[in-house]
């Protein structure tokens, strides 16, 4: 609940972009684990800001240290706490934003709900909180690498520039290889050609990142209201500027019939497999052994370089003016925000398979 | 976790489809509610099978019993239990699918899961589960009506018919006045001319349920993890069949830019509003006040009533037939339990807020 | 959290003592746990009223159904829904309750709580809600019998009649052969004379339930906030009536000094064990594979038959006269419960437990 | 669940005595709360060591740092993280105890459990980890003084040493002017002797802790699991060394009769009181607004300066020898402890209840 996500391996985030760091607890992590502090640290630069021209340009330096839960390069059982200390942190001047609510933020909705903000920054709504996570995540990629589990997520579409092609097409090892992290080069290339051309125009745009799980054991998720798509579906729309979910054949497939639709079973030596794969991998909410394959839609950037209509919080009209260094698109460095909350559900939903029989 | 849903309000239901009966515990709703009992059962009316040419000609009888929790009219502050009691429980013969695996359902995954299943009838992985969530919704209904919060849900979209409207062009008392649950007459012919000719064709479509609540309060949602629409999304992918969620602009919004997607603020008497509403009443996770939007897919039906190819569960070749009666599209059934998780997530989450401040 | 008890295998009770029904919801049990309805009759049975001399003459019939979670006899890992109807419901007159608060009841507490109270019978305070508590324990116990865990409880203590044994030199099969349910006969027979004298004058007194528990596996228990002692603690606090708990030494530990109380290790063959169990079998926390050992204090019970000091919902002064048919003792009738909530406990950490290594 | 306590306004806490550092998340903390991180620094004197000749020697510096969720002096409804950075960390010779298991210590069972175990001091059983809990007392402390509530712990007994008065005989202002902070001036002198003399005898003892709140409003408290004094037990329970907990009447209460036992309810002004408080202030579990009082009793320290028999991780014999700096009395230190988890539970139920009403 609020800031801790899971059940048995859960992550807890705290902190903001202008206190003095931020962090989080990953609790109920096996004892056992590898921990590769090198690892976490090649995580949060994948996430970090000013990695490329179509980033924003805003450094920040997301030096991290483990504070507790592992004692001679392995988890202990008990909590690990890591902890990113906020460098960038100068006075500046907040005077235009701090009485003004910019839109499409969560300016207005923090003041209404707690009746005080820290409006530097955004505060929990920062997209520096998901730096948190993506140290958490990083947890439980280690923890599922060592059960053969691999998740990777990449670019599929920004703006209306559409990657057509099926995942199982392209080859995930090229995605680091664009700064746009498209395995493709061809979409790629248009793709960043885009961002640029909005960046400059001072305006943003959306995308869409897809990702596929590999080698996820059969049995994950629960019968109910925990199927394996609905904690995906709510740990991908809990990521800032995220609208829409969909899995397997998703929005497209209402469009189908049963029978074109449904994923016919065979025999491939002892294992059972599925002909098609529209069910994206999950059936009645548990894995089948298929790739889970989904799909996340990021909303444009709600902070542009340009002015606009806003009122105060005296409620009198205001302008907003753009200012600062802002990404044209998020969902370049939202790939390894995705992976890292799917890895947190996939371990999650491993230890608590254990429950399921006797 | 597991059967429950919720934080402070909350349901946990039980039951399968071929056991004594189903149910649901509502724990967690304030004392002073007036309990409508007929609501209840109208609620429950609009789930159930066999209301139209379009819809299972199975029947159900959804007599419910509240066990505890209602004193003269009133909750009490104490659990609520709603048993529904199987009545339809002959004999049947099983043996068709007893030890086959239906494509497409939870039936090859339950059995790796755990290891025994009841195969009569889908065990919970049955819709008929979802009678429970209905009932135990229709409670968070008279909970939320004594707010001024209203929930509208209806079929937007069956098969590739997709009604073009916006929202708000649309009369909401018209939805149940068609047997497809569509507010809009001519999208509803079409729907259900496809629909019945799916039927026919002993094959089935999918569709899509939009939702729209009203008169929500400022404030609702958790900054973090449990935004709002991360709940509602989670809520909604709990329910059978549903592969996707959006809420606001959603997928399409993806295309959008910033200057274009962002909602301006202005005053309008005492109230700071939005002059448009891509945010779907959502900022930063958070209730704004504005209409709350959003759209949930729906796969096609698994059971169709052709032969399909399969396994059984000594991984042998095997023929799957279609047998018994069964809904050719789900949603017009499934608009009542959008609406009930739809409102047992705000009853939560209005709840959740009483905390937010001193 | 409220009426839910448990982290992974869980129980949720709802039901008053004159509404329809009570019963409990199973959640997280294991597939494959065989279900003997007999065992759960029996169970009930020990807790039921009306036993023997010594306890309330009320009769409760406490015949109760299985509405789910169960196949061919073993559970299938969906909830198992357990409902045991009220039948002695014939509308009784409360007016000499109904706006009266008996003296140290939760009359009042629940009227100021919730401001709407069902005044018939006590409601969720009613001790007829440890019926459902004994049922899930049942099922707890099933499943902890496939494991070898077995538990035993007794009443160690009636007022000031004391068994001053260590619960070693006694024989827990003699425990259901004494209408007190202690193993002990000339104790045994010192308590049935004091509590049938006390119920004599129209009164009550205390008494103290011991418990242990033998087979636990080693390793169950959370290092810090749960740990296993800090479960059963809050199990046994939930209870009706119980005014304490300890463990191990106890309170009387406290005098002790610290080379008398450690506990030293030895090896036994290829096992590690303590030459003495002040630890109670749990240290830092964790079951350490020793018998778990531990002591339940109860009031006196509330409701005497005499005339007593008190007010009415109004605030005017009342008396509170004795009527009907009550314990004058609980703790005979505890025996079944303090086991019962031990199971649950024991039964969750032994799930709890599978996730802490890799 | 796990290190986490709480269920609205709760705390995480992490770390170990040998990483580099442990802290606390504070999460459900309402907006609005006026944070004096004085305040934090005194309660965390408190419980710091070396402060006289009856506690360790140790020296621990509690210096802390707020990372996040305070701003401008003003909690923001955000986690507040504060983290105790390890000073004393020098690599110290553990050989003596790395391989072997300290009796009565956590060593063995946290071997079992995680299979790896950081032996350097104790791991999360050392009482170091208490640190964070008193910082997050603290701030429960702050929400509480805001709505009138105090609570005040002391030490009752020590060894056999036992205060005899009644806590409304006692001028709690006293109890921080003696070094074993006991508000009674002959009974404190009697119990530090008693320490002193065990602490030359390289020997430990036990004590007991009294607690009261005082100004807790009427209604805190859940009907059945989380009865108030069922969390208050399992708070004091989690605490290290705890080996008993009762309220009210306690163990001793079992003694008595109802007629003497029960509560008789009178009006005083608009105000109804209870004649004598056997009830410990909580009534079927929830606060009836007189003191709320409870007892807790704490076994003696199992770190002696003596040699023990004790076993090594290879199953040998092995003798465990003293040495360090340790408290020969828990219970001074523990006073702000019990009251920091006291002030822990009720923070909580006071938001809890905040949802029992519409």
């Amino acid at each position: 609940m609020r800031n801790t996500f899971g059940n048995v391996f859960t992550i807890t985030t705290f902190g903001e972009s202008h206190g003095k760091g931020l962090g989080v607890i990953v609790d109920g992590c096996p004892a056992g684990v590898t921990i590769d502090e090198r690892f976490i640290a090649q995580e949060l630069q994948r996430r970090k800001p000013g990695q490329s021209k179509i980033t924003t340009q805003r450094k920040e330096e997301d030096a991290f240290e483990i504070l507790s839960g592992v004692f001679e390069g392995k988890s202990t059982g008990t909590p690990i706490a890591i902890v990113i200390y906020n460098t960038d942190q100068k006075s500046k001047d907040y005077s235009h934003i701090a009485d003004k609510f910019r839109p499409s933020h969560a300016d207005f909705t923090y003041h209404e709900k707690f009746g005080v903000r820290d409006y530097r920054g955004g505060g929990r709504s920062s997209a520096r909180e998901t730096a948190a996570r993506v140290a958490g995540g990083a947890i439980a990629k280690l923890l599922l690498s060592q059960y053969g589990v691999s998740i990777h997520a990449y670019v599929s579409q920004a703006g209306h520039i559409r990657l057509e092609k099926h995942y199982s097409e392209l080859d995930f090892s090229r995605t680091e290889g664009t700064i746009v992290r498209c395995p493709d080069a061809d979409a790629a290339e248009q793709m960043i050609a885009l961002i640029d051309e909005t960046r400059k125009n001072r305006d943003t745009i959306g995308g869409v990142v897809s990702c596929v799980a590999q080698g996820v054991p059969i049995g994950l998720g629960e019968p109910v209201f925990d199927r394996l798509h609905a904690a995906l579906g709510h740990a991908m729309l809990s990521i800032n500027a995220v609208k829409g979910f969909e899995y397997g054949s998703g929005f497209e497939g209402v469009k189908m019939k049963g029978s074109e639709h449904n994923d016919a079973f065979y025999r491939e030596g002892d294992k059972i497999k599925t002909r098609t794969n529209h069910s994206g991998g999950i059936q009645g909410g548990i894995s089948n052994g298929e790739d889970i394959y989904f799909r996340v839609a990021f909303k444009p950037v709600a902070t542009i370089m340009q002015d606009q209509e806003s009122v105060d919080t005296r409620g009198d009209s205001a302008i907003v003016s753009g200012k600062g260094r802002h990404d044209p698109c998020v969902v370049p460095r939202a790939v390894p925000i995705v992976e890292s909350m799917c890895a947190l559900v996939l371990a999650d939903y491993l230890l608590l398979n254990r429950s399921s029989k006797i």
